[in-house]
């Protein structure tokens, strides 16, 4: 099978790692490595890297770190559950930090999404919990440790509602007030149900606002702001799209196992175009998207989880 | 083809009516009246009635009016298509009070949901723009004109936030103020992923909060709270359940429609057991619904829709 | 001094007895204990019980046990903070129970005030966050240990949005599910501006919604009710009227301290006539109130603390 | 009475002028024009241009234009009246725009202010509400008609939560996006308690984030930003203290005008040394603030006005 047409419909690197490996009946693909951690109970750290070229053109992503951190039973999280997911979230932030900036290096701190779609809203509820330092490091620095670092905090809105590219706004404010590294959290429409909002997602080679569109001219990276940039990303919704199509592939394989198997049925899913059954089933003027009945509590949780977890791993 | 081995999928009279004519290849159903009516270039009204006996049997609904509101591009609603709207509801809301009290009794009007879960916000949201009279009336009356009907307003909350079931709560209040009709609005669990945030429903046969859970004893109706009950429904998320069940019936339709059809295909449309790849597909700890993404946006239009149509509905 | 013309302006008890105390040149007043404690460094407690005719002449408070809780700088609090305020306020709760009902016996948790307007949201955000359990037991008795208390919750709105006296709703809810106790929560219009935020209210005499306005019909207690009746208030506006006269008050004080003393300001304040000044000061189309500018957190820390305090103290 | 020892304890110019007219017991002040219009029954205008050093001096503001608009009834104003506020208020941004750029320059609009923070949530509220042409015009300019001025919007934060000044992040993105016009919206700390949600202020001289702080280096105007700034502010709180001013200074002013005066009332009244009552009177923990109880609603019709007013006048 050709890596060329070979669609991943997943932008986690674990599992186009998985996938990879199943296609390619390999141990471990070349030029990547991967380590696993039970973190507790609850918490599972996978750690792809993505070590030279083979890798990045077996995954198709960019050399990095990439970590998934799966959290079970978010939705009913206490207290305890909430402030474990965030330790386990700021290690990881910090080794990734370590990598390109020293201890007292200045960071700010990136909110994406829309605040009023409530599961877009992940990045700018985040910001609001982001311990902001730097206006009181150069206003009132005598109330702060001397080692504090210097960390801002910004909601840049989303294109629909400012007319401009967040990759634009954020360009204007990364001359102005240099931070040497930026953390950005989005939420992410992901590819695969069972992830959403159980799963962090950080890396530390940026982020594409509304993910999927793809424009390499619009992406939040060392390429377009000259610092490097650790993405956090949450995947609190899929496209129905996405998820008629895993739909009707079980379908197909259940047939198959069954030995319903034709060719017919082998073309439509090589192909890949259940276009026309779409069409018949999605009205074209919404955008529709699966997500929990319960994500506005969702947010809420791991808002918290992501905004401690950044805010441990910035001081010491 | 029995009626009683018929699954409907839809709440909607309109749509049961289709369905049931189109599998009987009828006219028209016996015991059912229909009317339609393009009230605008964005709004379209059907009014289906049910008669009698032989109406309650095939559509498996009680006897009275059901009308549902058609409107076209809710999302980017301006001013004027809100207001139109509004006036095209009122007109249906004051005919069916009409029916049942006269000009100046009492009336409650419910708003069902939780304010807290965006799609099922929109029963709460309209109870804060109800045009509430009756404390003026009772405290200062001379501030009101002598005509003004006494109009009340609440938000009983949902059984897993207040522990009670909504029809309890609302027995108590009504054996205490006494009104004389109640208009309960209500955000549903749609079967047809066209209706979302673009249909008003409209009976006066009473609600099932939770829709779909159908428990006769938690019927928000005249049968329970001995007073008629208008119920205003929007439909505003779709179960991924249901999706999935359309997605994979139209999918063996097309393979049918090819000259695919087989006993085992025919078998398992009829048998309605998907049940298989649901439970590969779709993760059992969430409660999983489909919805459009811009749905904040389209609850606080419905919402300005539903409220002012029943306050143009409720004085003269 | 008669205590017929003697104005409070208070309705903390414990503030009362101050009051009092000093006007009558007493070391306690009779028919009334009082008991301080520190509960921590941040938090401390004062538990003021009037046992007989005697004390509630005095301070025109009906017979009953009045705790107030102070907490420092909630503003700044940290989940350690908030978790001992809410253990502090749940063993008073727990306290205060036991005196009226057994340990199983139902409870029903009231939020008063109105969740749109800032300060006056604490109760209805309280009510989110408590764990009902009256529904679980009654549907699911399993999942929850056979202990369990019977625990369920409203927000009935205010009169100005529902257009029914709070009292009203509540009477036809305790008929239909008979809880044994209530907790009712409320935000006051205090009198003290350095309450503000700061003073958790405990007592088992009940609550008049929209403090101050007195109305003995529309009181949530006992009489009104059947059941008892535990009031958990919480100052979070003072009046600008109220302020104004503290200040003139101050003022004359001053002047007086320093020799200025004269029969008209005497007359000025004893007679409590600053109505012109208010009159030319205040103007009357809108309900001016003075809070903090950050009350929209402080109401979040103090729901917090709220919530979970009953929570603690509803279960073993 | 010298000007430079003159307090004027007002922002607004107009109130400058007529406290400066008032004082010196002139007709007009020299060195400025006003122009007063009654808009309709409930909306009235005043125009009052500083036109040269001598009205620079007299009134200390800088040279320019500056409107304020009186609306009566704010609170109840239903969509007519809003709509009529709309449009005057659309007229002097018009106006105002045309002096300084032709009628297709690109417009930045900022809302300023902490969402969070009800009385200070007048800007972002806006913000959400401007019909943005930036991003159609650049990826779908056939969507719109050729004439459409391209508008952005941003709502950049506060200090507080940011950690960086506004005018910072304003000049990045400035410099980045280029606009020929800023137009920056902020809720004032007024200091008329009658101004309070009813006064809407207009000029083209620029505006100072958390006004009163009045830092010279944090300004948004001209002389940081390179481009005009037309400044939109709303009075929505005032502070207690300065309430506390006026309150005793109306109080000495009475016991004047009763012929109690005395030289030591003149003299506090002249020092404004009520310093002592404010220490006894306002808790220094908190940032006490004067407000309506009904500030939610009005901040909600204020934004709608706002929005609209700017809405109408950057298109034809």
């Amino acid at each position: 099978m050709s890596n060329e047409t070979f669609s991943f419909r997943t932008d986690l690197a674990d599992e186009r790692r998985d996938l990879y490996k199943k296609s390619n009946n390999m141990q471990e693909v070349g030029g990547v490595k991967t380590e696993e951690e039970q973190f507790n109970e609850n918490i599972k750290k996978i750690k792809v890297e993505i070590l030279d070229e083979e890798g990045e053109k077996a995954l198709r992503k960019p050399k990095g770190v990439y970590v998934t951190i799966d959290i079970n039973n978010l939705k009913a999280a206490q207290e305890k559950e909430i402030e474990e997911a965030a330790t386990c979230l700021s290690k990881e932030i910090k080794e990734l930090i370590k990598k390109h900036i020293n201890e007292k290096s200045e960071i700010l701190v990136v909110g994406l999404g829309n605040e009023y779609v409530t599961p877009d809203a992940l990045g700018p509820k985040v910001i609001t919990d982001i311990d902001v330092t730097r206006h009181i490091l150069h206003y009132m620095p005598q109330c702060l440790d001397e080692n504090t670092r210097s960390v801002s905090a910004i909601s840049p809105g989303v294109l629909g509602t400012t007319g401009i590219e967040t990759v634009e706004i954020l360009k204007g404010i990364v001359e102005n007030i240099k931070p040497k590294l930026i953390i950005a959290i989005d939420a992410l429409a992901s590819r695969n149900i069972n992830r959403i909002s159980k799963t962090i997602q950080l890396s530390d080679t940026g982020i594409v606002p509304g993910a999927g569109v793809g424009n390499k001219r619009n992406e939040i990276s060392i390429d377009t702001l000259n610092v490097p940039v650790i993405a956090i990303g949450v995947p609190t919704v899929v496209d129905l799209a996405t998820i008629t199509d895993d739909c009707l592939d079980i379908f197909i394989g259940k047939l198959q196992e069954k030995g319903e198997s034709n060719d017919n049925l082998n073309k439509l899913k090589e192909e890949d175009n259940y276009e026309e059954i779409k069409e018949a089933l999605i009205p074209d003027d919404y955008n529709m998207i699966v997500t929990p009945k319960e994500i506005d509590d969702l947010i809420v949780n791991m808002s918290s989880v992501v905004a401690r977890g950044i805010n441990m791993s910035l001081q010491n």
